[in-house]
């Protein structure tokens, strides 16, 4: 049963504090389905159920060290376990990560892959969702809707996107002493905007032309208001949106990461999406409903 | 969306080590259909995947302060999650947990729910699988197979031991300094002791006669050769089977568990179950298979 790369043998591991430094957690799962697509090459899926969590932890400004696994089966292939380690060996490379246990089960449902991850932050410097003050500017890295439009697609370097998610984890621990609020952008740039806004107690208002799309995704979907719209509500982006002092702008070049001011934090409560001449564009829908 | 007594709105939370203290983790997922019925009552559901996870801590010596959930969901009901909410918070109080987090989502499967729990040990106490050593003293907590005649019979006190186990969670702590090796006996009693037999690269034997079943089940299933087979592989247990020298066997009588001394540590490999004359009992499945 063990697939070589990894063994899911012990029922819990053992961590040892970093001097000085905070533990952060998150856990998040995949669902065959709804996250993947089941015949989507296993490596594939799952880097995708570690780089969702590694996703959180550089919105919190932590660097990532280790996780646990829970697998979720509806029957078991052993060449399919020896993909799946396999790309967990490689993202455990890349990422620097350790696997400290997990468990496998069977399930009568989709596959699905529930992901546990840690990371250190020097004592008290975990970025929250609840600092946004009016007057900072609001960022996100790289770029926004290239999932969605890989995933509308079904092909090509965004469709990559996808399947393999690219957080800036490197870039995580930079936004400490930076950064007032922050969060990783899963849902929908707009809907994760807004869990800022409503943590942080402000408003959040965004130039729906400064939000940076891909050449690729301008080429698929053009660049009409509606294309920007889609593109800032179709999630799975698993960028970072969040916001810091204007005077801090100059700050953010580090790390080989794009940064980009796409509005401002007001008074008030909620997110506005504006057009060139500031006024609001109507958003039925900011993101992902899970329900 | 948030049923009042649980908010797992935030993606990441922190914890502040303990002063000389390590932390250990464990993480474990219950699937309706496998692990409980879906039409079960919703806190008792809860418990169960709480608890199957409190059990695992226990095991390592760990006493449990906190926990993250992730629930995937094929529907929303509110009531049947302010129930959910209900039993979280219950079993928060009962062993003084904080959830600290956690992921809600839609799946397209059957009801599943995913636990990582969090204790702590004193430095360097964990109690692993691999300390068992000739000459040492088997032992277990509480009586074997109360569940899976609860299960096979769906009706009375025993089910109640399925529905929601009842981990010597107090008891775990005591373990520090005084097991050689430990294991929550989730799989069966024969199959976990197999685990701790492979991982401390001995031999166990275990005296079938001496192994502890409840009044209600040596009424349900008799006290042949078959019945006590039968209680020692069923599983779903959630006590807690160790093994230590024999001369610490008077320190066991701690935290008000009945602790049963079952067998003994030998030379060699595997596992033997032994009737009143010493013969192997011949046991074609030491446990549950997840596939």
């Amino acid at each position: 049963m063990a697939p070589g790369a990894f063994v899911l043998s012990d029922d819990a591991a053992v961590i040892a504090p970093r001097a000085g430094h905070d533990l952060v957690v998150t856990t998040d799962a995949i669902v065959a389905g709804v996250d993947f697509f089941a015949d989507d090459p296993p490596a594939t899926i799952a880097k995708k159920a570690l780089r969702v969590n590694l996703s959180d932890l550089a919105a919190k400004g932590a660097e990532p060290f280790a996780y646990l696994l829970v697998l979720s089966l509806p029957s078991v292939d052993a060449q399919w376990l020896a993909e799946l380690a396999r790309g967990l060996a490689q993202d455990q490379e890349t990422f620097a990560l350790s696997l400290l246990g997990g468990d496998m089960s069977a399930t009568p449902g989709p596959l699905s892959i529930t992901v546990t991850a840690f990371g250190h932050v020097p004592e008290g410097t975990m970025i929250r969702r609840a600092g946004a003050v009016p007057g900072d500017g609001v960022f996100v890295t790289g770029t926004i809707g290239d999932s969605g439009g890989g995933l509308a697609a079904r092909k090509g370097v965004l469709l990559e996107r996808y399947l393999v998610p690219e957080p800036p984890v490197a870039f995580g621990p930079s936004l400490r002493g930076l950064a007032s609020a922050a969060i990783d952008v899963s849902d929908g740039l707009l809907a994760d905007l807004g869990h800022i806004a409503q943590a942080s107690g402000v408003r959040i208002a965004v130039e729906a032309e400064r939000i940076p799309r891909s050449d690729a995704l301008r080429a698929l979907w053009g660049d009409t208001t509606g294309a920007i719209v889609r593109a800032a509500t179709c999630g799975d982006d698993y960028q970072i949106a969040f916001t810091a002092p204007l005077a801090k702008e100059d700050a953010m070049t580090g790390a080989g990461v794009r940064v980009t001011r796409i509005g401002r934090v007001e008074q008030g409560l909620g997110v506005l999406l504006l057009d060139a001449q500031g006024h609001e564009i109507a958003v039925p829908r900011k993101g992902f409903a899970h329900f």
